[in-house]
């Protein structure tokens, strides 16, 4: 097809992720935080494997974006990115398990194939893949979009589709470095404290500000999470969110309202099983290739909520587990 | 920086085009233009040079993004486009002079640095480039949002950022094609008539479903230019457009309605020079590296609205020049 | 209560009568009707009793505002205007039995007391009424707002409550002045065509531009209904109706889109029983009490859309019954 | 025109006010107070008499609903409230005349004609009028919808009306029992704290939730302002201010948030002279003749914010003058 060739070398940037996968929660409550995904958040059960949920939203491209697992204690089952071909993942699992991070292949899951398992320097199971289930939905669930992979369901807050991960760890530096150096992540917005030490880092491999995040944890605990992230298409749909959860006497953390950094339209609530989740909408997109990253300084942070509202406490501090 | 080779090989896809990084448009009304532009879309004005006026948004990244130049006729002046590194742009110019559409390097413009000329099958100008000048707010234009290049000033409509042109031409394959072999673009929708005549094509290098669509001229004409689009934030900002163009008295062709294709909230208007010029919000965004095209056929087009309205017959027929 | 008299006089104007209370529809579709009200637009069932079902919005003050009846032929039951007291509605009743248009008493029905039937000129029935039930929640359909009647469902369209309804008729001027001067109401807008002929009035007794609209049938036929239309709190909630109504594949008559006179932000369907049904947000409310009427030529009255789309012919000469 | 009588005798409630008409505000610092109103908020200055400014919203239906004054300390100039008939403020002006807080007539102001003049328990300087000047648009001010009163100017927040005054005192149930005895406010919602004093109590002649508001003063001051409000269409618009705010570095106080009281979506900013302003949109509104206000205990009342964060202890406490 192509005529031309498109030869790169080994100082042009790694270019093998393509997005966020899917993210695995872990919950000590299983079929509480089933109710709240499915009938709060309006995610589709599509199977059932062992102690995992296997959910979709109605805007997922893929069969299934978010599982939900049985456990002990709440926080990150795992997350895991798709590459964008099936050399490029051979090449960044032969990387990672030549920097001794990888924790070998896995067969596969509900929607995807092959997966070559790592942890990031805090600890957080990750893994990469590249076969995937693309959603085929059912003639009832087809949407009169050509384009949607499934109808809009008027049921619940009715997320569109997941968005991004934010990891909280011990040490912000050490994990960023990580994911651009080895996983071709760019820097998009970064706190560096008063002290030097790093307090938070946006990165992305795509065109939004963050597919994953790095926030510190104040007493420097790894490999804690920090929230998954839900996309809704309008603002207007964070704000009636808001009173659906009002309504489902589901505890609002903090918002409706809107951060400095990446500019979210946001909402967070925690989950029945303790996780905290977050619904947003709005954000920027960023094009340029030589994007310089956004340093907030200590004072520039502010209070994380940029019309002056301050998130609350148990944001800077909570992660699960506790 | 990154310890992993990068090795990619010829069979790999083209991925040297970034985004498209501005457009220019002719009118034979340039202060008419000039006015809408600034005084009713709200963009702001940052240099003259010649017969053409520099423009940008507020969220525009870079210095300039759309210029407006006096012509004897409306039209596209050209498309430019911008790489991700200088090699890219190389590797691209070499490409396209093999190929014979080269038109050659010019030392470049307001805003960006030297750029390889080509034309399209169908003879719209284009270009590729890598230097850019990122915009520099003076202080009395910087944000209170770091992450912002400029300060929002509530002013006419007041649109974010250049997003995407439409060009008109006489056989969307040849087109579209060259997009995709030439310059890595990626098919995202397409229509295909009862006849097998492709009508539409929507590609793009970035994770939008568009950066260049590619509209069929019913009568055969070559080289027209459908629309120009800017991006607006919310759905409520095509709404409140629509009063501000009505009460400026600037005829709305279509809409605020919903395209299927695309899923894109838009309005469309004539500015006083001829041009076609959209704002939209919503849509949606591709992160799987292995999109399949949506192929709409000539039934499932239907009227271009997806909820039940008509495109008028001028949507269809009419592009600049005429 | 009050220490000073409020001696009102014959030539004040007449204030009995406070809003509209209900809606009766007939349809000849009654479980598919039923379907359509409850499932897509998200009502609930209250009560049955004979042919017909009650039911209501989570904004609704009133036990019911809306009933839908089983019928040869679909169009308006009746339509139930609330007085301001006992004695306004004894006050009208002898008014409107005085001017031979009285129907007699009735003993109420599901959700109000006594009510006094009557004809408007056209033959259009409606019923006046004072005793009416507020709606008390069950515990499980309480509201977390203790100032909101229900807790807001996140099911279907989700409309908040009744809001006016429109009478296609043989004479808009008698209908306007039986409204005025027998019941009180105030005229908002009218269309005046060239040949002097009035085509369309907007009349109401509260803040809002209309708590009822007459429009003139094209071809003189009276006693027709043109719509009943539903509240909706935000402008993204009538887009959003637009997706649902599609995916449900309601057809949509017109819209969304904003009409000039009223300024409301509308959508129009049909429902399975044929009648129109408009859902619809924005608008404008009217404080003076000395409001001159906005009279709208013909020429001004336009395609009826302030945007400068044009109304369908259906939604000029198609009423219920045809 | 009316050929029934409409005898209405003592026992009947007082409907003698139509609506507040307009505020008018105190401000030590003139100039920039009335920047604020016209660049940030978009309000239009329409004349100036002595110390005032006399300005309007673009859907402001008389030529001016809000005046700034210069004075010594900010605070409420007074409130003007427009009866529904010349006989209605007669009937208003000698029953206040008779209770002894009468101020006595003056000859009117830019916009109205003859006022009576009084206070309220607490001392809130306050008139009565008739005579009203409806706003005429020059034709460069004339909108392209017949029914709105100006042309909607995109500058600044371009709020579109005069909405409410929210009145700070030392005894909220006398002021709320003067309203309703004296002036026909009917009581639509109040915080009945354990102690049994009422903090709160929102009331209204029109369909609105309240045209007026009192709130206890924690210190007991009387006299002071709380806030005035001005109406936006659409909660967009709230969110769009709070970043017009932020740019123009005006300090938010709280918000964009919901109220649970009223459910207004609203936004608190100080204004340069010291008074609070309100931007608000949504809420609900009142039709039933026979409403049960709503009351709200301390523990229900919470933290004013129905989605979980709370007021800041300024909002309680916080008045002009201080």
């Amino acid at each position: 097809m192509t005529d031309t060739p498109n030869v790169s070398t080994d100082d042009e940037p790694i270019r093998d992720v393509a997005h966020l996968g899917h993210v695995e929660l872990l919950t000590p409550r299983p079929d509480e935080s089933l109710a709240f995904f499915t009938d709060v958040l309006g995610l589709r059960e599509v199977e059932r494997r062992g102690q995992s949920v296997y959910l979709r939203g109605w805007g997922d491209h893929y069969l299934t974006t978010f599982a939900i697992t049985e456990s002990d204690r709440p926080g990150l089952g795992h997350a895991g990115w798709r590459t964008v071909s099936p050399r490029a993942l051979e090449r960044r699992a032969a990387a990672l398990e030549a920097l001794g991070c990888g924790r070998g292949w896995h067969e596969g899951d509900v929607g995807h194939g092959p997966a070559y398992r790592f942890v990031d320097p805090d600890g957080h199971a990750m893994e990469l893949y590249y076969e995937s289930e693309t959603y085929r939905p059912t003639p009832e669930l087809r949407s009169t979009l050509k384009n949607q992979p499934q109808r809009y369901l008027p049921h619940g807050i009715a997320v569109e589709r997941l968005d991004h991960v934010n990891l909280m760890c011990a040490d912000v530096t050490a994990n960023k470095e990580f994911m651009m150096d080895h996983l071709g992540f760019k820097l998009r917005e970064y706190i560096e404290l008063d002290s030097g030490v790093e307090a938070g880092a946006w990165l992305s491999v795509t065109n939004l500000v963050h597919d994953v995040a790095y926030t510190r944890h104040y007493l420097g605990k790894p490999g804690r999470l920090h929230h998954v992230a839900f996309w809704l298409p309008h603002r207007e749909d964070v704000l009636r969110s808001a009173d659906i959860f009002t309504e489902y006497r589901v505890p609002i953390e903090t918002g409706p309202s809107k951060h400095a950094i990446t500019q979210a339209f946001f909402v967070y609530v925690m989950e029945p099983g303790g996780n905290r989740v977050e619904l947003f909408s709005g954000g920027y997109l960023i094009f340029a290739p030589d994007w310089e990253p956004v340093r907030w300084s200590e004072a520039e942070r502010g209070t994380g909520v940029y019309w002056g509202e301050s998130l609350p406490d148990s944001f800077k501090i909570y992660g699960t587990p506790e």
